[in-house]
């Protein structure tokens, strides 16, 4: 593979104080504690990051303050996320300044675009960045899927380094995978799906992207590991002990969405002494009550607590 | 009601010149003709005026345009279109500074968000803004679609004046105008559907909000004129009439979404003499050829060429 | 137009007893009640009669007893609902032995169909009936939309002479209205839906389908008369009235699709003493204690009780 | 597990003449093949089987000749498909008379249905059934997912006893998986998706329903055999290749739904010499030409021509 990326990339939850600026102390006991973990890089501003709910004042503190502690440890992807291509040149402009070793983009959305115009938005972005560029395909935030076929033809004209799925169609991720294999393996292929990253590894993945491994990094770094070695057993068994993790974002009632998932990552770093508070940005709200108590009933089960 | 929004009020389709940038001329031309014709509002910064493709300084430089154009003839809308709250509340403050009579804002988007998060939403802007608020119903690029219930609800706080609807949903639509009726009109009711503008008008709607009034603006009004008038033989007629005309943003192969339809009036424009170019934002690419010349041959069938 | 087919033709709702066999009794009174109020035609085994419930025995049971009760006072059009092409045709097959008036057919459902194969369904299907053939627009159950473009060409081959319009689309019901006229009206168009009956008139429907002329027969023939006369003042009244009435349908607490309509609709029958019962097919359950003094309530606001 | 089902069990494709009538001698071929291939069962009248098409006559046929040949050597699941519960119902009579050992049941569709009627639906399902009874969970045809909450709770009661999942949804399949070995795996879990069983064993399914183990019901038994041997490595070829080989439903150009995958089964059964003909239900049609071509193009790479 012609990229630096592979292996185990959280994509990093974004810790807010109760007023909602960015916690610079929680992020950094963050992202030591993954990097003590093992972690291979880190994934700033991803959906989980809550890229979406911050101006451009509030994505280049992030991206500073990632960048600052990592300090060359290990490569560090930012999410550079916006409706359309001038805005994400836009961000991709301000990524680069802040030394990130890769950008990561979405298909556009808002406004319905055709194959075509996905199509030109990922190559305008290829040929405008400097530094390599991962294709998201998240359909369930953009509205679109990103087709084998497409993301195979923007490998080959060097558009793209890289693709981060959280598409929820491990058929497509398959055949998405054998193409790229028969082809030398142009693209690195990440799974973001936290509970069957062992699937997509048989698959074809090189890494993964777990929002889940803000939470519990060593696991997925061992699933690797036991990937890396075909010990499949092990990382069968290492995917359902995450699995069971996992369940805290299903625990919560009445939240949907990164109120529910994000929310209880943030809750758990907070149960675990990572994060100072739960805080959502608006107009999500953090978890409160009940729903607090089904994170640490989770966590505890597991022997994370 | 207690807005000064009332009968056609076009959504700004966005003129630029062949590098991009806002063709300031073809604006003056465009809003010159709007008011000649006896338009009721302008709305900048619409779906139709790609606003979704517009960074920070394109919205202020065209915001700032069309106010200094108008120069106070008649209302002006701003549509302050992001992906979560303080993104929007951003927006509007910039747009506050411009001078607009109201703003326009849509339910959170790319995030998955419940319905507890979009009333929060539209109740923090509503507290934010020192300007009238319209609530933007577009499931099409949103994903979701705001319940009447809810509409009714952030009507009464006063969070909100009015609703543009651009949902396809007739049905809700309706029992939104009736709700409305029942407690005294709180919200201005707009539809956005170019071709069935004459059964919201029975349905309950004070003024339409008409992408294809760009191109036939005297229609819009004369079809406005007769609803109040009670003519709604003459509505049908000018509604037929407009139907027809509205063909353009079906004339067009193989293109979807803004690319065919704001590219179809942008083109329709570029006939009439009134706009320089059909230049579209990128990724989306200017109708060309036989595209244009289907433009064409509708205008010319419906006699506005 | 070609087809004896114009004005208010509801979709018979199928009484039922407490043992889900059908009510005879009921289904008399109902239809009497129907024909006084001077209804143009009757509508048997639709989605709201619950045909996706019934078996061919209980299809020619009801078609038996409605044929028997009209005794051709009215058109009776018979719903063949199934879900591919010679399914459909059997049932169109029994229905013509009963001596309806007319079939109506919706597209092919659960296994994925493409345009073609659509295409392939309704010609078929034109060429095997020996009664005139409705297309049955409802993406709602069937999970495609008919395209105006394609039921134009059946129309132009004589596949088709109507299309039930339950799509819930009025932009594309206006453009199959436009395009309908400029053709000399080879189709007869109806509307399905309750509370816009009036926006489809304007439009260039030729009649109307609700399910809730069961319960106010009388309010849409006094529609349809209006529109007939062009005193659209009266058409917007009296589609208020109705609307106000359709709310027993959105009443319901815990109920979706046919189990809160339809069950709204017997409920309300069974209120007003047509009914003996408000059965619902299995796997759906009827509405019981405050769900129906919800309906008695709207009932009693809008003066039927 | 209290069933006796487990292993590769293939959805029968349904050989018909030229004339759509069952081809028996083809039928019997295609069956001999699977059973010396060492299938551990067959799925008669499933999705792949055309059973959407076919009336009950035709279901009858098929499910006699399918038991008639089989005669006992591997259990015969028969898929009951229909839009509601009493349509199921007569549906499961008419298969038991003919020895099936199970049968397989959707969600209602057409008519919308809410979880409240789903559950009646299967516990009612379970209740007639004098076999056992399997749940189908096929969103893309049915159009609403089964939650793994509420097949536990029926595998609790004893209304199912196994799940066929097709929903595309291997998030959903993982945490099924992890709640029903938690409480003693009470149901067998099958995938229905041909390239990704290696993920499913891994996630804990018990067995697969390949559409595409008709062409090679060989390589699907390697797969079953290596897992249950936990040489996943061996798993994992053996999936690549006949990912491979599932290329030749992606082939046809201009078809969608069954006329592309169940039409390119047939085609290559026709290729292989097992079926006379490729002949489709209407309104499907056969593949022709190119489309045949690509189908044969895709065998001789993966070397079963």
């Amino acid at each position: 593979m012609n990229t630096p990326f592979c292996g185990v990339i959280p994509p990093l939850v974004t810790p807010l104080t109760v007023d909602g600026e960015l916690d610079l102390a929680s992020l950094e006991r963050l992202i030591t504690r993954l990097l003590d973990s093992g972690v291979h890089g880190l994934f700033a501003l991803g959906s989980s990051g809550e890229v979406a709910f911050f101006d451009d004042d509030m994505r280049a503190q992030v991206l500073d303050a990632v960048t600052g502690i990592v300090a060359g440890q290990v490569p560090v992807l930012a999410g550079c996320i916006d409706t359309q291509t001038h805005r994400v040149v836009s961000h991709i402009r301000a990524a680069e300044k802040t030394g990130v070793t890769g950008v990561v983009v979405t298909a556009p959305f808002y406004a319905i675009t055709g194959q075509e115009e996905i199509r030109h938005h990922f190559t305008a972005i290829g040929e405008a960045a400097t530094v390599p560029v991962l294709a998201y395909d998240i359909p369930v935030c953009v509205h679109t899927k990103l087709a084998p076929e497409m993301l195979m033809d923007l490998a080959r004209t060097g558009a793209i380094v890289g693709v981060k799925d959280s598409s929820g169609d491990d058929v497509s991720f398959r055949r998405l995978a054998l193409q790229n294999r028969a082809e030398g393996e142009p693209l690195a292929l990440f799974t973001g799906h936290e509970v069957v990253v062992d699937g997509a590894y048989l698959s074809g993945a090189h890494g993964c992207v777990p929002g889940l491994g803000n939470v519990d990094p060593a696991g997925y770094v061992r699933l690797h590991t036991a990937a890396q070695a075909g010990d499949w057993e092990q990382v069968r068994l290492e995917q359902d002990r995450l699995a069971h993790l996992m369940e805290i974002a299903f625990a919560p009632v009445g939240k949907v969405g990164p109120a529910a998932g994000v929310g209880s990552f943030k809750t758990a770093l907070q149960l675990l002494g990572v994060f100072d508070t739960n805080t959502m940005s608006a107009p999500m709200t953090a978890l409160e009550g009940s729903n607090v108590d089904a994170v640490q009933d989770v966590l505890q089960k597991v022997g994370l607590l």
